[in-house]
Parts: structure tokens; C-alpha cells; sequence
């Protein structure tokens, strides 16, 4: 273990023989001294960097936890204020719910411990509840991160999971079906999926990139999203039985833009955590290429919208952002500046032209759930395939065997799900209800209960 | 201070004298470079690992700041929009009172350097104002923070602890006389009974465990809340003569969602940056048993209040998260996962029977804090004697002991000072005023004034 | 490059010879792999110091990132709601105009390696488009942060310049000349006038000190609005023919309030990161005086105030605490706490009247811009010549010099850009639209559509 060679002693007559013995014998000493002191320090040094990367795993943790303060306001300010109170209740308690179920099962199932090598893994667990793993130095769980950071900051990613289905079925949907189907959608389907690819298991293992989740967040959650919006049907009066679609505005722009600010800047430790470390190239080009894209995503949907409306309609500008932010969320450790731009920017036409299809087909999605997060969540996945350090066609269908496995998978299961409650409980509230706003059925309060100053 | 043996000359022949001499010599020079590089080395990863500890500090400073953005906007939801202006009003400009305040004096009465081993101390003071100690490196104040960075974070604490009042005698208390109490409440109440514990007074002593102060903070605050509300009585209309309660619901729960994540969001830097390092292993699993008694409080809490009412009553949900982090705050680093779960478990339950038992008691209190501070603050503070590491009967009965001791002192100092300004300058506005508004009467300005779009 | 001497062979009898030949041999050897390991240690400890600083400068951008809701709250707060979607349409999008210009050209013009110790330099510049420097360690370009995390610092800062203007021109300027101006402003303005100090021009070369930009951000965002504001001219029934002035009030001070709270957060960012390093000392020294400039401004103006009109009125207590931080701007690092209190002081007084004295002038600034950004950006760069370490009459007049230039160019670049567009485009929109609101003219939409619940 000691680095430097011990140094033997040679015949030779013996006063000098001593003299060099002693002389050997104490830079021996001296040398050992020193050795230890190299290896203590070594010690020394890698804490320190081990502190610095666990800080910045737990401030990234707490960037996507204000996420969820995000989507409460975004949502919310999409939708009416008659329904404004369900809206919040919702994105308050998923999270709350989203990390006990995670503790109590997700976190095994998403992080079942895959042998390296064994490749096409579908399925592992490795157990309820939370146990910090004992061994030589207690604490420390990998070189980026601790347990129980590590344990924050996957809990903190489950539960926007399952958010961005709400804002889909806003307005419509009975809140304890909906609250049933998160913990489901939380303690099964999500970390089912993600284990394919981060518990280590075949999408892994077959190359497939998604750096922070275009595809097992954001597109899992869109394909949930979808069942939902297929399952409960449209909001009253949206579509009427002609063609003529009625738009159903929100009722706060304050609310939205909070939420779309909230949602960037939560995003910097969505992407920027992603990275397992505080590595200083790595994260600062994560988070260069995710401030790009979302500004060029803003830009392009202003810019597309204005086209077409020449009007600026600032829900498609913050949907613009959004769409920007979850496409370059499966390659953002890959791209250059320039590449970021055009993922954005490609982003941000691909969101306005798709919230209008989604409209013609009658698939009603309050907040444009399924535009940002399924849409560009795909196109992301797609994207690091066409532009950065792995593209090229053998990933391109690569990409595509995750996208279309995770699809498949996240459809399949949340359309079970809440065929199933539907059958049980209901998905769909009463139709006076819904005309009186959930607020008061579901919550007996109205959000802006004395707002009139008298 | 040299750490190698020094290697002593050796009698010999002239000449094998003199090359084992200069071997020795060059031998020495050598190694006593390397030690002195190995000290430099020893002093650079100390200052390191300093310089990631006082980062994480400074950030949970910034983090107990944006509480007060909580407070204000939790505040001002859950009261009436012509109280709104006097409700920001206050939650706006106490912290900047209490910053100033601190700074003045209350930074050296809670930290007056007691002598260790001295016990039973209750008051010290070590002077006015910031005087950053100087010697050999002049700004390094221990291992986990600079001056300024202790003075910032303590000072963040302070200012929390009076806005803890503030909702709950808003919507009638003068303005005036409130920001009066503050200044006297951070000067001398909040520190003095602080430096028991943190400042190494009795409580210390003794043993008293509170971690970040649901007793020294919170239940502190909750005292001195009501004291207030005793004093200044109910809103107008609150309790008429008949047992019947009318409930005053607040003027939008969008500001109260705001309100309740920001303080949550804050509450990792309460809790996290009292472990007053950056140390891996300690302020993740404190951030980790903070969110999940928060999680753990806002379910309950929804169950519970759903089982009374057959209705999701989104202010109790609200509050319920909050009890759950007040809960946890003095034995966040000393709980498992199960323990914080069920802390803020019962947390959550607590907080929805005790709202409905003050408004029995006619103790009219806005925003719920007497339940979320006190009630909560107190049993966390005994929950440390029943759960985690340090659980026992002994520590059940030194918990109370510190729990009476600052409830006593808290509430008496409120009461008299609160007593003496209402005899010199009233507490509460006039009637006519009231049923106005504060917002016309003090501020000459509405929150909303301009809301309407015509 | 080894640091040890080599221990030279001397002559004498073969067999001590050898053993003090391999004695010494092998010390080298020992001492060598030591050396090695020491020089691995030290390149250990200084990335290990370099990731805490950098991460301090990403977050430190993440929260300069915030101001930007900041500024899109209290503006909008500060205006009718018949402008809000305008008002945060603006303060949405100008933050990724403004990024993606820096990234084309601000950058390079900002930044255009200036060689040291050439003086009076006005203009360079280093290129289009982000180019990461490689050499040897590719990633690192100083000792505080990468290339990465210097544009995102950087480019946040250049955006929150143009937002400055945005405020003060609100409620009836047009939306595309605005958006054009802001291009421009981003990219030639702002980085022109920037590289004379923070470039290493002319204005650094002669001793002037703008810490984190008093005058480099604030002052010249304020002398752009300054050209704006007389161009466009005050809104429609603010001055009336006679010399009566109607107020025209904000729609939500609850905006308005989170709007500052977030600036505040911000500016531990925005100063904090001006050090450019996480050097614990300087950083915490910065955000105390950050602080205690904020609370002083915010009570002193809170006073002024209700002493000329016996009302607290908040949205003067938010300009006092946004005063306190424009003007501990640009010595935030040279100041003592109580240097720190006095110029934060006097800022929070000096708002008040210079708010008063522009309405007098008739210069109609919906949000006080001009009063907090431009009165208290040239205080505050002028108080670095009266308080702190650098105070001294040539320090004064240093200052003066800056403050003059800057002013000059910013006010006379901006005059030619407004003044242009307005011939090409219009600055105004058409009086009626202005009646009506700009939100349907320029959005098409309300910002609070569906508030009303029924």
C-alpha cells in the first residue's frame, strides 16, 4: 500500500553499515510519513470535489422540485378560474404524493441494480422503501452524489412525471380518479420505463441517448397525457357538432408566465443535474444549450404565431419556451450553441403548428400538454440523431426504438389504467359541475373568493 | 512543526562520512520541501472544501429569503383583497426591519460567545453592530462559514420569525404599532431567547435538541402570535353573538400556492443550512426528511379534511405541508425516512383539528399560523423525544422543559409589549376602517385598483 | 520541473559505494513518485476549487435568470391590466432576443481581449457566435468559471439591460419597434459602452470602478429609457393642459411585490457573481452590503414617503428597496455594513423625490425606472467615491468621467435608434388602440379572459 520502495540493507562492515542502515532506516520514516500524508490527502481532495458535486445534485433537486410551483401556475393560468382551486389542489398534492410513492416502490423499480452487461432488461427491484447502502464510508453513494440525494432528485423528477398529464385533462376530470391514477402512474409505469434506460436496462443497453428525459419523462408523461384526453373527451362546448372549434382562453396571463419562468429556471437543474456531477464543462454547456434552445424556441413560436395570426399570442411564446427546453432535454450534453438553436427553434414551429392539429382532431388539451411535452419530446429524442457529437442513421433508429418502445409501453398502461377507473369510479365529472367549475363540487371554495374589494 | 525526523550525522570515516553525510543533507532538503508542499497542499483542500461549505451557506441564506416572499403571498391569499396592500405591505418591509434590527443589536445578543461549560446562562451580548474578528486569516470564521455569511443567515432566521405574527393579526392590527412590535420582537425577544440554544445559553446545556427551530423559530413566533391575537381580538363579523362562525376566506389561492412552495422551497435552506456546512452526507438526508414530512403533512391533511368535510379544502392542504416542515424542523438530522413521514404525518392531522379548535376558542387567526407555528412547532419539538436517534423519556422531558420555558418567555415578552403599545398607541384601527380596509386607510392605495379592464 | 535535488554519486570504495548508490537511488526513486503525487494533488485541489467556483457563477446566472420574472411582474404589476399580456409578452421574449444576440455578437463586442495596459481603448471586437477556447485543458478559461458559464453570466446580464428601458416606455409603445429596439440595444449598445470598463477599455485603464454595474447596466438602461420616454411620449390623460397630474395606478401590487422579491433574490446573483468567483470573504462581504442597501432603501423610502403624505405607500417601499440595490451596485465590494446602510439610505430617499421630480418634468415613466435605475445607478457609482475603500476627490471625479461617457452614449445611441424607428415604423401605437388596451391590438387577448368565475 505504501508507494515507495523499501530500501534493504546491505552486508558491509559494520559502522558504516550502521550509518547507512540508520541513514535508510530514518528517510524511511520520513518517506512513510510523507506517503501517509499523500494518501490523506488524496482522501482530502476527493471529498472536497465529492462535496461540491453533492451540493450541486442537491440545489439541482430543488430547481426541479419549484418546477412543480411551475406547473401549478402555468396550468392554472391556462384555465378558467371557475376551476382555478382544483388546478392548484392538483399540482400541490401530486408532488407530495409523487415522492411517498417513490420512496415507498418507485425508487427500487426505476433503480433495480442491472448487472452491467445483461443486456434487454425489461423488468427489476430492488426493493420498498428507502436504505441507505452500509459499507466502509457509510455516506457516500457514487463520486456526484449521495443516497439520499440521489433519492431527492429522482423523487423530485417522478412527480413532474405525472403533473404533466394533469394540465391535460384539466377542467373535466373527477380529482380522486385522477389522484389514483398518479400514485399508479408514479409507483409503476414511470419507473418501469426509465429503468429501460437509467436503471441500466436494454434501452441502455442498445445505445439509446436521453440525456435528461425527452422521451422517459417528457414524452411518457405526453403518451399518459394522451390516454387521458382520449378517455375523458373534450371540455363542454369546445368542440360543437359543427366544425367550428370555440377557444376557451385562461384566466390569468400572470399565472402562466410565472409558471413558464418557474419552469425554465427549474429546468436548469432538471438538464443541469442530469449531468450526476458538478463537472464545470459539462454542466455550464448543459445549461448554455438549454437557455439557448428555449430562447429560440420562444422566438420561433412569437415569430410562427405572428405569421399566421399577426397577432402575438403570448401563450404560444411560453409554449414556445417549453417546447424548446423538452426537446433539448434528450441531447443537451451533445449539442454545440448552434445546434441547440436549431433544436429550438425547430421546436418552436412544431408547437404552434401541432396545438392547432390537436385542435382539429378534437383531442382538447387545456394547456398544451401534448404539444410541448409529447410533440417536442419526440422531436427531441429524434433530434440527437440529426445534429451533435452522435449523429448519424444507426441512431437515428435507435432513438426511434426507444421513442416508439416507451410510447407503446406509456399509452398501453395509462390507457389500462384509467379505462379501469373509468369502469370503477368515473373519469368524468357531472356536466353541471363541470358548467359550475370543480372548485365548488370538488373543493366547496373558489379560488378568488374576495377578490372584490367589497 | 516539521513533520520528517531530522537524520543526525553519524561518527565515521572522513571520506564515506562526508557522501553519507550529503546523501542525508540532499535527502533532508528534499523532504522537507515535500512537507512543506504537503502543508501548503493540507491548507488548499481545507480552504476548498471551506470555500463549498460557505457557497452552500450563502445559497440557504438566499433560499430563507425568498420565505419572506412566501410569507407575503401565503399571507395576502388567504385574506381579503382590501387587506391585500397592508398584508404585502408588512411581509415586504419587515424584512428589511429585521435585517437592519438584527444587524444592530440582535446579532450580538443571540450570539454572545458563552463560555463553554458555563451553564444556566440566559442573557449575554457581544455588541452593536457587524465587527468582523480579525487575526491571523482575517475572514475565516469557522469551518463552515464566513462572519458575513453567519450574520446573513441568522439574520434571514430573524426577520422570519416576526413575519410569523403578521398573519396572524392581519386584517385589523395598526400598522404602526406592528411594525413598532417587530422592531422591538427582532431586537431583543427572538435573539434573546435564541442564545439559550444557538447562542450556547441553558437549553444547551441541558441538552435541549432543536435542530432549526420549531421551537426557538416557530413556536416562538406562534407564542408571540398569540399574544397578539388575544390582544387585538377578532375580525368584525368573525364571531357574532351566537356560537355561529363565519369563515373569512381568502382573496386568491393562487397567491396562497405561491406562497406555500416558496416557503417550502425555502425551507431546504432552514433546514439544510443548519447543519451549517456543506457536509454530504448531513444536509441531504435533512433535505430529504424535510420533504417528506412536507409530502407526508399535505396528504394528511387533504385525507383528513376530506374526511370532515366530503370536500379537498386547498387551504388545509396548504398548511398542512407547512406543518409538516415545522414539524421536522428540530429533528431533521435525526430521523430516518419512516420517522420524518410520520412527524409530519400527525403533523398534518394536527393542523386541520387545531384550525377548527381556535376558531372554537374564538381566537381569530387569518392565515392559520397559531396551528402551522405553534401547535406544530411544539410537537415537533417533543417528537424528538419520541422518534429518531436521540429518542427517550429523558430527552421527552428535557424537550418540554425548553418548550415551557420559551413558550413562557415568548408569550410574557409579546404580551407586555404588545400591552404597552396598545395602552400608548392602540392596536387595532377603527371599525369603519376595518370594514374598508386597510389598504385605503394606511396605504391610500388598492391592491387591484387598476384589475378591471375597462 | 521535479522539485527535489538529485543526490549525486560520490566516489569511493565499491561496496559502501553501492550501498550508498542504491541507498540514494532508491531515496530518489521514493522521492520522485512523491513529487509526482504532490503535483497531481495540487492540479487536484485547484479544479476542486474551480468547480465550487464555477458552480457559484451558474448559479449566480440562474438567479440573474430570475430577475427577468422580476421585471416581467413589477412591470406589469405597475401597469393597467388592460396591458398586461403586453407587458409580459416583452418581458418574456426580450430575455431570449437578448441571449441569442449576445451569443451572435454582444459577446464579442463586449468582450474583445483588449490587451493589457493599452488604454483609451473605445471599440474591438473578438468575433460572431460562442467559440469555446481549446488549448491543453480545453474547458477551463479562468480560474472561476469556463467559457459557458462566462457567456450565460454574461449574456443574462445584457438582457436585463434592455428589460430596463421596458418599464419606463410601457403601456404605449409599439410592440414590433420595441422588439427592434431591443435587438439593437442588446447587440451594439449595451456591449460597446460594457467593454469600456468590464472589456478592459479606456474607462478601466483610468481607475473607474462599477463593481456590478450602477452605471455599466443600470445607468445606461435608464438614459435608454430616458430617450425612449421623451420620444414616445407620456401615456393619454396622464398630463393634462393644466398642471394637474393624474396618477394612473397599477392593476396588482401582489405582482408587483413578487416582481421585486424576485429582483432582490436575483441580485445575490447579479452582485454576488460580479466576483467572479465563489472567494468566500469577497462573496459574503457582497451579499451583506447587497442586503443591507435593500433593507435601508426599502425602510428610508417607506418613511420619506409617509412623511409627505401620511400614507405607507408600497409601491414606493418596493422602488426604496430596488433604489438600495441599483445603487450598492457599483461598490458592493469595497463598502462596510454601514457604508452599505447609508448609501442604501439615501437612495431609498432620493427615489421618492426623483419619482415627484419626473412627474413634474412631465417624463412619464409608468414603472419609476428612470428614478431607480438612472437617479440611483449614477448615486450609487458616484458613492463609490464618497464611502468605502476607494473614497478620495480623484476617485470622485474618475467616476464623474464614467458616469458622463456612459451616460453620453448610451442616451445619444439610443435617441438615433428610438428617433430612426420612429420615422420608419411609428413609436406609438394609434390613440384609440391606447384607450383600448394593447393587449387586443397587439395579442389579441386579455390577460384575464376567463377571470371572472361565472
Amino acid at each position: 500500500m505504501v508507494f515507495f520502495t523499501e530500501i534493504t540493507f546491505i552486508e558491509a562492515d559494520s559502522l558504516f553499515n550502521q550509518a547507512i542502515a540508520d541513514s535508510i532506516h530514518l528517510t524511511n520514516i520520513a518517506l512513510s510519513k510523507s506517503a501517509l500524508e499523500i494518501e490523506a490527502l488524496k482522501k482530502a481532495v476527493a471529498d472536497s470535489t465529492f462535496r461540491t458535486n453533492n451540493l450541486w445534485m442537491m440545489i439541482a433537486s430543488a430547481l426541479v422540485f419549484i418546477m412543480h410551483l411551475g406547473f401549478a401556475t402555468l396550468e392554472s393560468g391556462l384555465t378558467r378560474a371557475k376551476n382555478t382551486t382544483n388546478v392548484l389542489f392538483k399540482n400541490t398534492v401530486i408532488p407530495g404524493i409523487g415522492l411517498l410513492t417513490f420512496a415507498l416502490c418507485g425508487f427500487g423499480l426505476m433503480y433495480p441494480g442491472f448487472a452491467v452487461g445483461t443486456s434487454m432488461d425489461f423488468f427489476g427491484f430492488s426493493g420498498f422503501g428507502l436504505h441507505e447502502p452500509i459499507n466502509g464510508n457509510t455516506r457516500q453513494y457514487n463520486i456526484g452524489y449521495t443516497y439520499w440525494t440521489d433519492f431527492l432528485f429522482q423523487g423530485m423528477f417522478a412527480a413532474t412525471c405525472a403533473t404533466i398529464v394533469s394540465g391535460a385533462v384539466a377542467e373535466r376530470i373527477k380529482l380522486n380518479t385522477f389522484l389514483i391514477f398518479s400514485v399508479v402512474f408514479v409507483a409503476l409505469v414511470y419507473p418501469i420505463i426509465g429503468s429501460w434506460k437509467w436503471g441500466g436496462g436494454w434501452l441502455n443497453t442498445i445505445g439509446f441517448h436521453d440525456f435528461a428525459g425527452s422521451t422517459l419523462v417528457h414524452s411518457v408523461g405526453g403518451w399518459a397525457a394522451l390516454a387521458g384526453v382520449i378517455l375523458v373527451g373534450p371540455r363542454l362546448g369546445k368542440y360543437n357538432s359543427s366544425s367550428r372549434i370555440t377557444p376557451i382562453t385562461g384566466h390569468s396571463m400572470t399565472s402562466a408566465v410565472i409558471g413558464t419562468f418557474m419552469l425554465w429556471l427549474g429546468w436548469y437543474g432538471f438538464n443541469g443535474g442530469s449531468v450526476l456531477s458538478a463537472d464545470p464543462g459539462a454542466v455550464s454547456l448543459v445549461l448554455v444549450t438549454t437557455t439557448l434552445a428555449a430562447a429560440a424556441g420562444g422566438v420561433t413560436a412569437s415569430l410562427t404565431i405572428y405569421v399566421l395570426s399577426k397577432k402575438y399570442d403570448l401563450s404560444m411564446v411560453l409554449n414556445g419556451i417549453l417546447s424548446g427546453l423538452v426537446a433539448i432535454t434528450a441531447g443537451a450534453d451533445l449539442m454545440n450553441p448552434l445546434d441547440a438553436v436549431l433544436i429550438g427553434s425547430i421546436a418552436g414551429i412544431l408547437v404552434v403548428f401541432s396545438v392547432i392539429l390537436f385542435d382539429k382532431l378534437k383531442l382538447d388539451d387545456p394547456v398544451g400538454a401534448l404539444s410541448v411535452h409529447l410533440v417536442c419530446g419526440i422531436w427531441g429524442t429524434v433530434a440527437v440523431g440529426i445534429f451533435g457529437s452522435k449523429a448519424g442513421i444507426d441512431q437515428v433508429f435507435t432513438q426511434l426504438t426507444g421513442i416508439f418502445a416507451a410510447g407503446v409501453a406509456a399509452f398501453a398502461m395509462s390507457a389500462v389504467i384509467f379505462g379501469t377507473l373509468k369502469k370503477i369510479m368515473g373519469l368524468r365529472i357531472q356536466e353541471d359541475d363541470e358548467l359550475m367549475g370543480l372548485d365548488y363540487k370538488e373543493h366547496g371554495m373558489e379560488a378568488y373568493a374576495n377578490f372584490n374589494l367589497k
